[in-house]
């Protein structure tokens, strides 16, 4: 293949930059040598039960944004995935973002008491217990969630503040399609209010059409069951749209007429087609994960750039990327497949030659959508007279600044 | 689409089994309450930071084959996934089986002072820090990995002591071929072999064509680094192939002119053409993970039979399964898509009358390798003069029984 031939020369070319410094003599090399007894982790029964990762990988989640949210009980209620350390297009999830309507007690369910009650305008109102759920036809499915509130600020320095309320996963479950067909919705039906178990109750207002298209009923994620934090026993999952959709601890979902304003729906009530066109789904999207802000480049020589891409619209069809702010753009490589609203990852082979340099990502989707500019949005708003107003999804493109030095910054002016 | 429509009409006709109990008065409604105060789980700075399942999730992993393997020092060195309880095809990582090749002491490696070598019959010996391994052009795949120990008898009772000793993960890394070209594998360089960091260094030797193709140095799995158990920080990764040759801790590959037998290579030195063609690359292999083993139905009416099918060979392109025991089969769905060399999550709707009923599954693959019955194995060794011999993989169908009560038990005579 080209790029193998093509990597080989960039690397044989790089001299001194990082060739050089991996000369056999140019390391400490601790090859070859037997670890001294100390250097194990002893087993336990309960690592063998359940694996840990290692005392030296240290990447945690913060609160969105770098700044605490504390809720009435003076915890962090957004909390924000490392997406700095992310690689693939997996969120672990112990690392997955969380978001809630309110409050950070995470509700201990025991799910053999747990019930998914449909109910409203239906010919059968049903209730499912989780082991019900287990028996119905399942679909697995590599699905972002994003907060509304990712939004990147001029503020923020690294990529897990400016960006790190996405995050990706593998959920398995049930269409919703399927236990609403089973449930039969009535003529008129034209709404549901999902319910999870909250202080407030954390509902939402979905359209039908998306609750019959693709939305699923989760009980597991990542190959287990749904994590506490992302809604154990059940998960409403919709694909695509603003993650507060996505009702955690589900209990009940309701078929109604209409749209009804729910604690989760402060955001939805809208004024004007453009608010609600920019709203519910998520644009196109991406941002470089490496080299990205705060972190710091070894010296001059090859890089590969790395980043995620997603859209609320579909597929991930194409990613370019600019290491001159935006002047010139190149094709980067998606690595793996692009999943239909899902984290894509790409890639792009970069030799520094150690001069200050802006790096961008721009996401094209599968509908053609492409993602803009800060500047193209900013001028959007300040033609409908709401200069600088943040509305709808921030989709736009993020900046980083390459010093000569090697260090990385947020480059939003 | 017609799934939908059918799976409404099995529901529907299942009387009293499944829609008849999930009627509004039939189950203790806990909907529509809000929990009292302490059914949270407090949030801590630790939960913000790297998240945790729920306390009813206790889905472990056990000793390979319900029989503790002990090594010198009363330790377990081949501990096997609950495949039961696994959904979609990731395997999380803290249940991905786990074999060493001799003791369960893992090394506590400090990444920073870890380093991979490669050298022998090279042009350019080189060393790399993981650092610098991670500016080099990286792919991000699913591959499963499995024992050639993984292997059923009929005194095992579960899935997880028949099939437990495979897993399946999003690996990340740099391909193998990228660092050997790098550093120009000489003429005659037909061989090489990986050491890791273990008592016995772990080593293996690999083809130089299975080497160049598609093996990687991973540094990621599952959206993190990869986990002590599994090689931190680096794990050769042979797809496809028995998982003795993904060689964890990875600290050196050397390349030599042939192959060399290694602690790790115990069962690689071939008497015949037979065993060296059946040992190296898993056939293709499925087994159903529900219903299966030790677990209970709770009456007649509508399942969906889930299973997982991978082959070395490729990407699984069918799976057929039997609910007689192997007189007719049916195909199954394959759901999400077939990666190469990776768990493929199939279902299968299933209306149980209640009468005792065989399961099975058979996986075809692309290259067209059709999964065998125990009695063609059987049949192929005593035409070779050596019946009841298990040699290599063995990947033939596992039968399980449904009796009556709904008890379900390993079919293997």
């Amino acid at each position: 293949m080209s790029l193998k031939r093509s990597v080989r020369r960039e690397f044989l070319k790089r001299g001194a930059a990082l060739a050089g410094g991996l000369g056999l003599g140019a390391a400490k090399p601790a090859v070859g040598q037997t670890p001294a007894p100390g250097a194990f982790i002893k087993g336990t029964d309960e690592r063998v039960a359940y694996g840990e990762r290692s005392q030296y990988v240290t990447s945690t989640r913060i609160p969105h944004g770098g700044r605490p949210s504390p809720d009435a009980f003076g915890l962090d209620f957004h909390i924000a995935a490392p997406l700095q350390d992310s690689v693939g297009v997996i969120t672990p999830s112990s690392l997955h973002y969380v978001g809630t309507t309110r409050g950070s007690f995470t509700p201990n369910i025991d799910p053999a008491e747990h019930r998914l009650m449909i109910h409203g305008m239906v010919e059968r109102p049903l209730i499912f217990t989780v082991d019900e759920l287990k028996r119905l036809p399942s679909v697995t499915r590599m699905h972002f969630i994003e907060c509304a509130g990712n939004r990147a600020n001029r503020r923020h320095t690294t990529v897990q503040e400016t960006h790190g309320m996405t995050s990706c996963a593998e959920w398995t479950g049930v269409l919703l399609s399927t236990l609403l067909n089973e449930a039969g919705v009535q003529e008129g039906g034209n709404w549901i209010v999902a319910e999870g178990v909250e202080e407030v109750k954390g509902a939402s207002s979905i359209p039908m059409s998306k609750a019959m298209d693709d939305c699923l009923v989760c009980y597991g994620m990542n190959g287990e069951a749904v994590r506490p934090q992302q809604g154990f026993p059940l998960r409403l999952l919709a694909p695509g749209f603003e993650g507060i959709l996505s009702v955690k601890w589900l209990r009940r979902i309701k078929v109604v007429d209409q749209f009804y304003m729910t604690y989760s729906d402060y955001g939805h009530l809208r004024q004007d087609a453009d608010d609600a066109a920019l709203s519910l789904q998520i644009g196109p999207k991406s941002v470089i994960t490496y080299p990205s802000g705060g972190q710091q480049l070894a010296g001059r020589g090859f890089y590969e750039i790395k980043g995620l891409a997603w859209s609320g619209g579909g597929a991930v069809a194409r990613v370019e990327v600019s290491t001159d702010g935006g002047r010139n753009w190149t094709d980067a490589q998606i690595r793996g497949t692009a999943h239909r609203m899902a984290h894509t990852r790409f890639t792009l082979n970069w030799e520094w030659d150690g001069s200050e340099s802006e790096l961008m990502s721009r996401c094209t989707d599968e509908l053609g959508s492409v993602q803009p500019m800060r500047a193209q949005i900013t001028e959007y708003w300040t033609q409908r007279g709401q200069p600088g107003r943040v509305r709808g999804q921030d989709n736009s493109i993020q900046p980083w600044r390459v010093e000569s030095d090697g260090s990385v910054h947020n480059a939003i002016t």
